[in-house]
């Protein structure tokens, strides 16, 4: 298999199938590795790592382990420091493999590490979180925080394969499942007025199954695959994320970690209501997703003082230009649009609103 | 203009001809720049940017000067992350570009730097070193040191735009410019026997001029366009660079870094002895390369007790697989073959040749 170019990325390496495991084996046979290194973090070594073993057993090639530590806080230059020196330890070459086995963090700063590892060796994502499944694993961007930005360093570069198994979810808590619920929730708005339906629809999480997790990968490769750089509609998916980011770098940089779910529920509050003040959506439509976030996520503690702390961190997100605030808002459910120019003052006024629901 | 795909490098982004400032004035117009960064050495700072700032002067955008530290044993992750703390604290974003200038230290971590940050910005090299103009700034490769490798973190990205202005050369001392005829030397050996009958034939380095230069530089493109990622024919320029690379790692350790070309020197007449042993380069070929080398570059001081360092940072090489050592080797002048597995006893006594001639 030769080295990819770092947008493309075809169905054939998506393995979603119940034989999945039996065609990422297939796919370890054909491509010339040299040592097959796995990525983890303390909860994934613990937990997931001996599931892969067992399942990649008859792998020729021994699993080398990598360990780092766990959650968003560890997700910088320091931690993608010690991966690049463990593997320099372990002489991996350009033909060596990294298996990414863990959640978004694990497949944001693997992809990066691997993709900066002499001019970029290849890597594999198997999520182990429902985050990863649906949203971090998928479409290319990898990437570390730096100086308490999300994300600040990295590359667009697909792995060579992605491999999506739900049974990993069993080692998760309810509220890692919560996390990740956040994106499927966000697909469902920006683009999918059935799931929306039926998440809605119900008391809990009962809607989240199997079919719902390949529905929701299915529907953010849909979008990533046509604009893998994001020049335009991939913009959709940062629905929720300008401010939920912002919201996010802001609980970091307090050395208060907040799960990206938990953000991201609350970006997608304050933008729906930002989509009613600027474009059409509807006081329904709208009030229904208000009510949709408020009943599963909880509440975020931040005040009004800390608004202005939030905007700092929006005015530097990277899909900004020359400081200027461009937002995806909801026209109506299942309707998206891009490129939205946003005042300030407006975003204070959605935040002061969050405060006050 | 799109930001690119990272392998993709089109004849007009080469400013090669009398008028080039024209165009990279009408480029930079083009491009939707929202701030225009500069990266520069000492060195470069106070001999080069006062020019480039001239012939920009009528560029709308003020340009924004960044300095690192001059020298190889400054291309590390500390000035990496030096440079992206400016970019993020001078409210760099998407639109932003970043001109390298300088020599090859420079368009390496700042393609590098610009390549990672926010999932890449747009980047201009304008090499001022004739290493820089005939190597480093071409191709694509960006990279840094790590644990006294030589590049061993970095990733594939071209320029957008790369402009060779000879008249930077005259802020050039001597031995730099020795330096980078190295790779006008190997250039010549493994593809253009021309330049070769003509650099032999003189007493010094008369033959290097703009139209030298000129011949160098599309000789080098026309390698790198047919093979960006390095698959096969783009590991030609690797000649001289196994046994190169390692000594200036092996000098880099010790603290007293090489100039690139010297190293590149040594390698280029060890890796001709390797060529008339393990090839059928000729006595007589062999016995001219030996001769130039020694007759233009000082000759290096290792002595018998270093080869073991030497050979365990060659070992570490991108270019090899499994622990095994690939050369480049030469049938004949002009005449090159890759992927020449050679045995640690054979490079040992290349570098035992080297060390008594």
């Amino acid at each position: 298999m030769q080295h990819l170019k770092n947008t493309e990325m075809t169905d054939s390496m998506i393995l979603l199938a119940d034989n999945q495991w039996a065609r990422l084996y297939e796919l370890l046979a054909e491509m010339q590795v040299s040592k097959l290194f796995v990525l983890t973090d303390v909860n994934t070594s613990k937990h997931c790592f001996p599931i892969l073993r067992e399942r990649l057993k008859d792998v020729q090639k021994s699993l080398i382990k990598l360990e780092i530590q766990a959650g968003e806080e560890h997700k910088n230059l320091e931690t993608a420091n010690n991966i690049w020196e463990q593997l320099t330890e372990a002489g991996a070459d350009r033909k060596a493999i990294l298996i990414n086995l863990g959640g978004g963090v694990i497949t944001d700063i693997g992809g990066f590490v691997a993709s900066t590892y002499k001019r970029g060796i290849r890597f594999i994502n198997i999520p182990t979180s429902l985050m990863g499944m649906v949203d971090a694993a998928l479409g290319g961007k990898c990437g570390i925080d730096f100086l308490n930005y999300k994300n600040l360093l990295g590359v667009f570069q697909q792995p060579t394969s992605i491999l999506i198994d739900p049974a990993f979810l069993n080692t998760l808590e309810a509220q890692e499942i919560k996390s990740g619920a956040a994106e499927m929730v966000k697909h469902a708005l920006i683009g999918d007025t059935d799931a929306w339906q039926e998440m809605n629809g119900e008391v809990g999480f009962e809607w989240l199954n199997t079919n719902a997790i390949h529905r929701s990968v299915k529907f953010k490769l849909g979008i990533t695959q046509r604009d893998p750089l994001e020049q335009d509609r991939r913009k959709s998916l940062n629905f929720g994320h300008t401010i939920g980011h912002a919201i996010e770098s802001f609980y970091l940089g307090k050395g208060k970690p907040l799960r990206h779910g938990s953000a991201v529920a609350a970006g997608i509050l304050c933008e729906s209501i930002l989509s009613k003040e600027l474009l059409q959506l509807s006081n329904l439509e709208c009030t229904q997703i208000e009510a949709y976030i408020l009943r599963h996520y909880q509440k975020l503690s931040f005040s009004k003082a800390d608004i202005s702390s939030i905007l700092d961190f929006m005015i530097q997100d990277k899909k900004n230009r020359e400081g200027r605030l461009q937002f995806v808002l909801l026209k109506s459910i299942g309707e998206v649009v891009w490129d939205i120019e946003v005042k300030e003052q407006d975003i204070k006024e959605a935040l002061m609103h969050y405060i006050d629901c």
